[in-house]
């Protein structure tokens, strides 16, 4: 089954990364850009009986290792 | 207008992150990861007066900045 899971900082907490995009952005002429956040995508290939014991066990491994739940937050796709 | 670009490496393209982190995944017990690829999601903030220009200026940040189009796919959603 495949699924993908979106991480994304949370709303508060600063994104450097996202920042120096939006400036680069700017600096080339993109001046129309007002904001920008960075995050990741982790496209899965998982084998399981259906979609929500998929769904569960993707949120145990993003509750263990993929997401720093203290400043991230993750979105679980499964298709 | 907010947008998200979903920036992957082509199929064919060796996904070293993506390998480490199925190899993390099958070492701390979930098993039925068989596939993993990672990329990049960025969400922007931009003025502009309807979604089809939008689009097609995210585009072209695409092109000249943003992805490697030579090893990387995007996807343009607007909302």
């Amino acid at each position: 089954m495949k699924a993908r899971i979106k991480i994304m900082l949370k709303s508060g907490v600063l994104d450097p990364q996202g920042a120096a995009i939006k400036q680069a952005l700017n600096n080339i002429g993109f001046e129309s850009v007002t904001g920008v956040r960075q995050g990741k995508v982790i496209e899965l290939e998982v084998d399981g009986p259906n979609k929500s014991e998929v769904r569960s066990e993707i949120e145990s491994m993003c509750n263990k290792m993929l997401a720093n739940t203290v400043i991230e937050n993750f979105e679980i796709e499964v298709f």
